[in-house]
């Protein structure tokens, strides 16, 4: 075992390379391979769009081969039920396509990590490169054991950041775009790739160590002004929201008490929050947007939301519903993702069987 | 997370039920499914012979469906080297066919979990099940971590009694033949197999509870006489050691300063080893032979045992021979039995997927 700590480094210096990495993407992007993905918890909601999934599309559209995958497994580590997986790994995808995943360009597949056997199997090699003592100072970890409630910790919600090494290494994934709260995460997914290479690998280094893409996207509020937007505290719009209940969510919404509608996240983060929501629909500034309303009120902001929102969502919305009513595509889909990431697997799961000696 | 504590039980409740299992294996060895194996550390010894090998031999002679999994990946977990594993398996190979084991008879499969990957993706549910307190719990990693002398647990030693449950459950192994110290480690599978019944496949149970075969085969001793056999310990008789070679080694053998040759574990622990090999390669009593020899001293006792032993492993030594002429025959037996281990594997982890509703 190497001596060497996990080494965090400085959050500026991670965004500086964040943003050369960023560029040489638009230049280079058939030099790259993007690992991204969520867990299979639910459908998604207008702050994940927002947040994360339209950087993804933007990726995916500079021709970057990205593979998307379902961590279902990961659903296990602090959640009671399994009873919806299967259709939210469904929904998910149905989520994926509408916002714009093209899943047809032959360079960029969907699938859910239990249906990758050859990709589960790094988790041994690589559990044997991270001692408990770095798993115990993952600070992620201890945020989320702790937000839980779990009053003992299972071993899968223990080792899932290493399991997450064998999500993003399976396909040598060389970018992974992420929030700051991931970055120690992938860290350890680096310091796995690179104890890899150096303890069995030698000179031909089997695995990148993949570089985080730092999301400068903003993050979204939910409808009670208070917390970020999630669906688990009802203050979130789904994507699969048809428009009437979005103008029903949106006219619930809190904003405040002072009728001039102005721009200020610091001090009015409700009213500002909607407004950066008619932004993200409309291109136009929020500041613009503010003094538009003016005198309007809450009332007018909530119908420009209402209307922007409706309107910017249509598309995705009507290729959600077709989606819905061709299931078997999606599960095409699917499945077609699945013999991808196989196929990358096998081939990597066939390096990593040679350096370590174990060819029979 | 299930409340109860693991149960080990005492020993001799569990003696009492290994010795009714044994008696219904030899009635209905259908009924079962052995599922046993061995890390590739090194060739096997005489030790392993008389202490497990043999049993193996004769529960699969019974007629029991046999898998003998060779756990590679567990060489990672407190060793440093791994430039052998590859050689190993294939020794092992040839020593567990050349003392007997069968591979021609369509129910006895030998093959590295290396190459199973649909095996190893068992880990990943199943961690789910334990917690942490558990694994720190374990007595037999306890001793092994301070046995191997690591400063730093990695987590592939701290994980490898869950990934041994994927071992035996991947086929629904129901019986394990097992030494006192592994008790601990088989409860843990008992438990997981419990576990994942309760909470995912509700009526109609996935898994067995696997029930530890115990052994009733001696201990043997090394040459020193002072402690166990072990090639690491430099005190052992290799399988594929020549017959001179053999004779050598009991030639240095530790015996005592009486002259007078008896049968006296306690008081005599090195010259009733001696004793008790002649009698295992001979099929006579010690205190027997002991008697024989008489005042022959150690001298005519070690002649004895060279003659007893050279004459008992011949046979195994001239078949040994004979496969590392034929490696590529020894490949094909382990292709063989990773492709009938695969196939349990996929039916397994099918069923799993199921009834965890992670079906596409």
């Amino acid at each position: 075992m190497a001596e060497e700590q996990l080494d965090y480094g400085t959050f500026e210096a991670t965004l500086e390379k964040s943003r050369k990495l960023e560029a040489d993407l638009q230049v280079h992007p058939e030099n790259y391979k993007v690992l991204t993905g969520d867990r299979p918890t639910g459908r998604l909601h207008i702050g994940h769009l927002f947040g994360s999934l339209q950087n993804r599309v933007r990726l995916h559209k500079l021709g970057v081969p990205t593979f998307i995958v379902i961590a279902d497994y990961q659903v296990l580590t602090d959640r009671d039920t399994f009873d919806n997986i299967s259709e939210n790994i469904r929904q998910l995808t149905i989520d994926y396509i509408a916002a714009g995943i093209d899943v047809t360009d032959g360079k960029t597949f969907i699938f859910p990590h239990s249906h990758v056997p050859e990709l589960n199997q790094l988790l041994l090699p690589f559990l044997t490169l991270v001692t408990n003592a770095e798993l115990d100072r993952n600070p992620t970890v201890k945020e989320e054991i702790a937000a839980s409630g779990q009053k003992r910790i299972n071993a899968g919600m223990y080792t899932y950041p290493v399991h997450q090494a064998a999500d993003i290494l399976f396909c040598k994934g060389s970018v992974v775009p992420v929030g700051k709260d991931q970055l120690p995460h992938l860290e350890l997914t680096r310091t796995i790739a690179r104890r890899f290479n150096d303890r069995f690998a030698g000179k031909r280094p089997v695995f990148p160590e993949p570089q985080p893409l730092l999301s400068e996207a903003p993050i979204i509020l939910g409808l009670d002004g208070s917390q970020k937007m999630s669906k688990s505290r009802n203050n979130a719009i789904m994507l699969s929201a048809d428009e009437d209940e979005t103008a029903r969510l949106i006219k619930k919404a809190k904003t405040d008490s002072e009728r001039h509608i102005t721009y200020d996240p610091e001090h009015r983060p409700e009213v500002s929050n909607l407004l950066l929501l008619i932004s993200l629909a409309s291109g136009r500034k929020p500041e613009q947007i503010a003094e538009e309303i003016g005198d309007g009120g809450s009332g007018q902001l909530k119908k420009l939301l209402t209307d922007s929102l409706n309107e910017y969502l249509r598309p995705l919305r009507t290729k959600r519903k077709e989606l819905e009513q061709n299931i078997d595509y999606v599960r095409d889909v699917l499945r077609g993702g699945v013999a991808a990431a196989r196929e990358e697997a096998i081939k990597t799961l066939e390096e990593v069987r040679t350096v370590m000696n174990m060819t029979i």
